[in-house]
């Protein structure tokens, strides 16, 4: 169950701090073109340390390619990606290992394993996400060769209370800001509430919106894979992750269906297509052709500086503070993570799209 | 793709306007009892036909065992129902067939699969919900036998701009309401808004809230198989949802972290637990053993018979209007539908459960 | 576990002695012209009562289709088959359900199940075989709308002591024999043979090959999921089926690799090809696209009028004779579900291998 | 499809003369104690230049944790191991990847990816098979702790004309000889046989014959996941297979009913049992009890150094010899293979057989 995806399928494992993290790629198609400097660039994108709102463990997190391409294409064998860790302080956590850290998964870890590995929360650290941004790299590259006015975008559209309705045109807007939201006011009073956050210890959710371009028409499988199923169960494999919604989502809820729905009609290039998109780009769990909408909540994170109460594995009350600097909001570093896992399913649809018409 | 499920699965088929419905459910233990007649009574639940807020079509939905039972109890081998559509008029469906209906998966469809059934949605018609239904029922069974404790509540908790927290005790309080809000100041009001609608030709959509009491400590897969994003999973691919929230969900965005983290405590039997639940009892992806708490947002129903614009296939321009009665929320009949795609996430997970301790 | 296939899977449920036996086909490209006399055909071939040498019980066998076709094509939703089972007689088995039938199922069911159904072998009786059959039929259809090249025959090459190398060159040549074997001076023997076996109230095993031309080069995946690993899957899932070789199969095993090996040379039309192919058609797990070619060894039938030693569940030793008259050899019924199979692997094949190239 | 197994699944990624071969096993239990040494005892029995009848490639073959193990015991996590290679000499490759060698992949997978890597076989190597020893070998001491009566033997039964009956008792008769045959006399004649071949620059086939006692009643899945028919899957999975056979295999297709059936009796403790074990300890797919048994043909090895015809790439006539040394006969160090991948089949058997019963 460390496997996501049908026809590309990605396996996960490492831990926080053992020797480091590792991806299969199963099921891309041969002579697919690999820049590995490609992926290193999306991991820089999610490594912590890189803005004053991130933690500042600083992994040079070099991804290395194990297997599976030849002369940068790859051959149709599996494509293994390994990122040694560096900054690994087993150490650090023998403390750790005696509590119940709260809102953490080291309970229902041990609830579920009965032996598990308590050094920096092993394979539930959001350090195996690392993996998913390298395979989502990958799927990238394969969609752009695949599908070259295919476009993903990924940004913070809420941290705390402040929230922005404003829609990016390119990826230049989002990574100019240091909190990953391209809106310059909001992104300003978001940046100012995470400093005041690390100084009180303290930390926030925030919603992540993601919008597709030029996803084609027809991706998505009717009943149980519908696309929009498959993206809220890629969104919500990701920590923290605590609620999706595609198109108008929760507000569709209080909507009339005179309102909601989206009349078809005949566009200047004469096309059929829905004239307005509250659906978010998807029909009957399929894609119309319109872009793709959707927005990711994320829980504030749960290591905080703030002393909190909490009981140890044997059940005596203790008072525990973080040490260290930790990220006050997990929605800068997720921007990445969400592109990614948006990318991974895109891929697996667009391949299993060949299957279907005869 | 017309399957779900790992340990526990169903696979589905059949039309709206063909023979009928089927589930085939793999993976059951041998010697469940499965009661027919309790399979009959979920079914009657999500029956059209039963209260005002409801499309008059009137199946009678009975359904069958097709295989796998032996003096009552499942032998290991395959259960399969099947529901016999007897109000299939396919005929009604010729005209429907030369137009896009706004919001409808027509579009997507052909657009997927050039050649479709148009008749009634074909397999995208909200009657496969029917087979759902009926596996949950067989899953419940087995939930009820395999965790006595363990009780799933769905209801209302909005319809249009009418919303509620309460959170009901048992399912006579839901089942009372014609539009399954436990909360009967609000449920009146659901109600009235409700008929108006009807009376206007038109919809809304709606929130239903989900509660499961005495879920066993440890289900959920770490990483990509993560409680809450199989439930993300399985809620998106029923007909109409569009967003997924667990716990706190979206409002978690906005929280800070010392508000939001569940402290660990010792409770009154000195079982070691979280002392609130935030977190909707999954952390990591793994069940706490407290209460599950989700909710789905649903869009309006897409039939109006408000007239709205759209074209044929062909591409003219015209105005349509559904006629005949039909549902003027999605909420009220889906609660069966999300009760029994709990129960069999649940049954799954619980199954899967007996893989992971030595 | 009742699921075969990848990119084409089918799902089987329905007991030898229930209403019926069923299977859902799901995968299926859509706009796939479906006869269902064509499968009705498949099924007559399987049926038994068909020659002296089969067993007399006379279903109708007939088919029924449940979902998935719309104006004789298919639609992309899965396609579900019915065949009412019209010769059950339970009440024949109470008996029987008393001992243990020498190398029957009924012993390893209830040791792995503890609730079984007794009933004429419940799910492991051969009859789960007809579903196959159909569903082979539909494969069938597929290929030779998709390669229309593609040709499969399966025959007995062996019976008893009785043996061919002689391989057909169509159908009409195998099916003109009662006992499915091309060579007319060997088929003689064999129905003499199957004959006496009748009279003594015994039953003998059989071989049957596979010749598949016109297979498209480049089927199977490299490692786990080999072509000939696949078939052998397929094969070995067949009741009574104890024997798989691909090629020259066993014979390899004493042969060198100078004369084993396949050399490479062009072609009359100047393709590059083997000049010969003791491979069968696969090389490293993936199609040459030289004609496949495999055969299946099955076990004589267990069910014999000879009496024989045997205990009672309590483990009181009885003396057992099978009443009636059964099969005296699987293999001439075995064809059609072989050949089933093989079209089965074939289609997923290929529709998987849209898949693999850029 | 790089991914082998349900409950327990081996992903394995990597080339022949990459940076080294690598597997993920998902789906271990935690609490597992897993001897790193005990891998590379295994890893050392496949190893090449073990023996005088075994090429000299000098790998190191060390095998490397980088996921999963905590204090020496499985955490629930994958567990990731890897083989460095440290005699991958890429630049020998360069003049074989101008021609087809005779009977190798490098045809097959050049006609299905198109773009390949032409290294050592790349994909295709039966260096693939390290990680699935060094899986087997984790897979064996699950079993080990799981099921201590439990013990699986393989060995060669025939290498070219030289065959045996002889079932070893242990392990130790079957490593004392340089070609794993546990009968001294048929040993000593296929070591002289294969030395011959050495000279003569030919190579030859081989059988090896599997039993594994202790297995517990109740294994396999009654349809198409029987346990016969996985393990044949499993069984020609592996590079060279041509044939599988379990029990009686392919003579019982010329064996009379009455003398292949096995009889139930009462045994000396009073267990109900089969008084012979011509089904090779498996009926209708499900283990009996009975000692497992199934043997396992190969072709010959296709490296050969007499010289033989073949074409370039470009379909130009060439003879080929192959350089250096090379393994006369697949089998002996299959032998490690064979077991390892009936320990994987095993070990996923008993582990979804915790899903069976109520």
């Amino acid at each position: 169950m460390n496997t996501f995806g049908r026809a590309l399928r990605i396996t996960t494992f490492g831990e926080s701090h053992g020797p480091g993290i590792g991806v299969v790629l199963d099921g891309l198609p041969s002579g697919v073109s690999i820049s590995v400097e490609a992926i290193q660039a999306e991991l820089d994108r999610r490594r912590p340390g890189t803005s004053p709102y991130t933690s500042p463990r600083r992994e040079a997190d070099r991804v290395e390619v194990l297997s599976g391409l030849y002369t940068g294409r790859t051959t149709g064998a599996p494509l293994a990606l390994w990122i040694a860790n560096t900054d690994a302080r087993p150490a650090d956590y023998a403390k750790l290992a005696q509590l119940y850290r709260p809102s953490h998964a080291d309970f229902t870890y041990t609830l579920k394993y009965g032996h598990t590995d308590p050094q920096g929360g092993g394979r539930s650290s959001a350090r195996e996400t690392a993996a998913r941004v390298a395979a989502g790299a990958v799927a990238q590259q394969f969609l752009q060769q695949a599908i070259p006015d295919l476009q993903i975008l990924a940004w913070s559209c809420a941290i705390g209370p402040f929230t922005t309705a404003y829609r990016p045109t390119d990826r230049t807007e989002i990574e100019r800001s240091p909190v990953r939201c391209p809106d310059p006011i909001v992104s300003a009073e978001m940046e100012r509430y995470l400093a005041e956050l690390q100084i009180a210890g303290d930390t926030t959710g925030g919603i992540i919106a993601v919008e597709a371009r030029g996803v084609p028409p027809g991706l998505g499988e009717p009943i149980y894979d519908k696309l929009s199923a498959r993206l809220a169960y890629a969104m919500l494999s990701i920590n923290a992750a605590r609620g999706f919604e595609i198109g108008e989502g929760f507000a569709a809820a209080s909507t009339l269906g005179s309102v909601h729905n989206d009349p078809f009609h005949k566009d200047a290039s004469g096309r059929i297509r829905p004239a307005t998109n509250h659906a978010g780009g998807v029909l009957g769990g399929i894609s119309t052709g319109e872009p793709l909408f959707f927005r990711v909540a994320f829980k504030p994170i749960a290591t905080l500086r703030r002393p909190q109460h909490t009981v140890t594995r044997q059940g005596e009350e203790v008072i525990f503070s973080a040490e260290g600097r930790h990220d006050p909001c997990p929605v800068p570093r997720a921007v990445p993570i969400v592109e990614a896992m948006t990318a991974l399913v895109l891929a697996d649809f667009i391949l299993l799209n060949r299957l279907y018409k005869h």
